[in-house]
């Protein structure tokens, strides 16, 4: 029997149902109106900033990464909770826009800007995190032709990465920022430009459950930020200390000790050479703060043999769930957290495998683990179902179309 | 630098460019209006389907599974080049309805059909490929409660798998059709139900490029069907015998050997037992038909260097071409065939990787592979994209959005 990912605290077993927000997954399906549905949990979210506050140097700004999660409802919920928002595209910026935040409290990185991307942020007063010396460029052209002064941030890749980390961003050659050695002089040019300077994101990896390296790479960055502002020869307005933290989605997983973290981050701050004195600082996340705050329902449509292994047909799959699936930047498929939401409080009774309705040996959302006896009708809940879910799974393959989301 | 896969044949240079249908890259790209888009050559799939009815015995029926590429004008240029088609839901049957492709020519085979699908399905009298005793069941409920009768045929988990195939659909524990040794029974039942019985779909497995292997298959498969005919006690009406024949997408792969598996088959169809002597056969295929002759165009829109490494930073990315990036079902990345598209006839003058727009290390469409120089605005061609591409992929993931699809 495989082991199942841990499944995240804070949820609940009412009349012997898993249950979100006082609601059990029979009650959740019904105000959903069908299967597969995603419900993220409000308070789940809440509390995950709340002890992000608790834990973190006052002075530091929390941002969310919506790309984790563009649900309407999600960002709104966010929006009182979090200092800012970073997207990746037009698209992400656009649902902010349609959502009424602020521009000044955005900011957009990603690789690949087009010209039409440039214009819609330079426009609106988003800070540009630039990515190269063309975009640099590109993006001056813009605000020129607009005739708007741009809020301008480099990127920067640094020279280390995060140990430990699901995505490693930085350390050597990257698509990624701009090399560190090479930052100085493109910020003087954007500098000198008359552009409003932001200064630094340095996003070094993503979702690590290594505390220590987490702690070791936010003071590396630091003393790379120090270092690059110097070069450029004046206090650094602003630094984007990256993401990292990740959550916990397989056996044996350990969440992020957030107490060492924040101290050894409020250390840092307390020894901050006079050129970051004033930086504003910022931790960008998306997973970290909506991941576990997910699950995803999907009912049981058919239970059968083959040569003596059970397996749970479900009207979902990875169509919706390709993470879990362990078809997306995995080498070796691991179970995530995955239960009977509608035994949620029963024992382990057989070994079974839950399959998505796919038509594709893919499609597996649990691979022969131990559940209590299900039945076609049953609901199954996979954990950890908060980021890059629904944004991230590709909806229209085999025609099924996406499941609908759910914020309680 | 790392090899590249190879091009699929029948591309041509028109001034330089990459062309197909007569029309240079950058006049597709004027066409469809924007970048990226997908163009499907209905030369290429006109070409593949008369090679396969050359190379094919004659009573083998071609069958397209809607799969591979949904889009709309695909399905209309095949409706009168194959002899039926094969959907996976509900949503790909509402596909073929909606461009009226008659029901007696349609199949639905997959896992985790609802009842909703086993309803529209059933009412329309298209072919049920059944899964399990259990959809047998709810098959017939829904007929009863329609008062039809249903076309049933039972899908059958072979106890062998196709050889070198990139999808294991067989052999051993599947979530995928019934176990061979219970399907006389159940089709005892389905006959005694009243259903109109239909036969076998047989699906060993798919992508293999061994030759020999889809041939031994294809004989097992008939004997497989002719062995469970007998069993069940009556001449056997139709048998789909699955798919398999891959495609070349990377280096060093070479195509089936169609003659070969033509001639075997038609060997095998010459000695065909009493119970096979009137069976329909017919052969699925999704990929074989349509991979080749599709390309995803995408712009560069910046050109970087990290640490001596040449970037080529396109506005495309896995979110269109998720099995090109190597994140879909793959354990080692190996790169897809890809070219400079605006420079299709120039030598290869440096080594670059093309990356995507998306802001995830995942999103790679070449890795250090040898092109002639490009810079930003010239076009980059992904081939091997007419299967899985557009549809198989995360659409949503970042917020870029679908990319135009062009039949030509």
């Amino acid at each position: 029997m495989k082991p199942l990912g841990p499944i995240p605290p804070g949820y609940v077993t009412i009349d012997g149902e898993l249950a979100v927000a006082g609601h059990k997954a029979s009650e959740l399906v019904a105000i959903a109106g069908s299967t597969p549905v995603f419900v993220y949990s409000a308070a789940h979210i809440e509390r995950r900033v709340a002890r992000l506050r608790e834990a973190m140097p006052e002075r530091l700004a929390l941002h969310y990464a919506v790309k984790a999660n563009p649900f309407g409802p999600v960002v709104d919920l966010l929006d009182p909770l979090v200092d800012g928002f970073d997207v990746a595209s037009g698209g992400e910026l656009s649902i902010l826009q349609g959502r009424s935040v602020a521009a000044e409290r955005i900011s957009f990185a990603g690789p690949g800007k087009r010209d039409t991307e440039l214009e819609q942020a330079v426009g609106a007063g988003v800070t540009l995190n630039l990515e190269s010396a063309g975009e640099a460029d590109r993006a001056l052209a813009v605000a020129d032709r607009l005739g708007v002064t741009p809020r301008l941030a480099i990127r920067v890749n640094p020279d280390f990465d995060l140990k430990g980390s699901g995505m490693k961003m930085g350390g050597g050659a990257k698509p990624f920022g701009v090399d560190a050695a090479e930052v100085p002089a493109l910020a003087r040019r954007v500098i000198a430009s008359g552009a409003e300077w932001q200064g630094f994101h340095i996003f070094a990896g993503s979702q690590s459950l290594d505390s220590a390296a987490i702690a070791e790479t936010q003071a590396a960055t630091l003393d790379l930020a120090a270092r690059l502002a110097s070069e450029i020869g004046q206090a650094l307005p602003h630094c984007n200390l990256g993401g990292g933290l990740g959550i916990p989605y397989f056996p044996g997983d350990e969440p992020v000790d957030l107490a060492l973290v924040g101290s050894r981050l409020a250390d840092a701050f307390e020894r901050l050479p006079e050129i970051l004195r004033e930086t504003r600082f910022c931790l960008e996340m998306g997973r970290y703060l909506v991941g576990e705050a997910g699950i995803y329902l999907t009912q049981i449509v058919d239970r059968k043999a083959s040569h003596g292994e059970i397996f749970l047909v479900v009207d979902g799959g990875l169509h919706h769930q390709l993470a879990a699936s362990g078809n997306f930047g995995t080498v070796v498929r691991r179970n995530y957290p995955v239960a009977i939401a509608s035994r949620f409080d029963s024992p382990v009774e057989e070994q079974a495998s839950v399959v998505g309705c796919l038509c594709t040996p893919l499609d597996r959302l649990a691979d022969k683990a131990g559940f209590p006896k299900a039945d076609v009708g049953d609901l199954v809940a996979v954990f950890c179902a908060g980021a890059y879910g629904a944004s991230a799974s590709p909806a229209q393959f085999l025609g099924h179309g996406p499941a609908v989301e759910l914020l309680v």
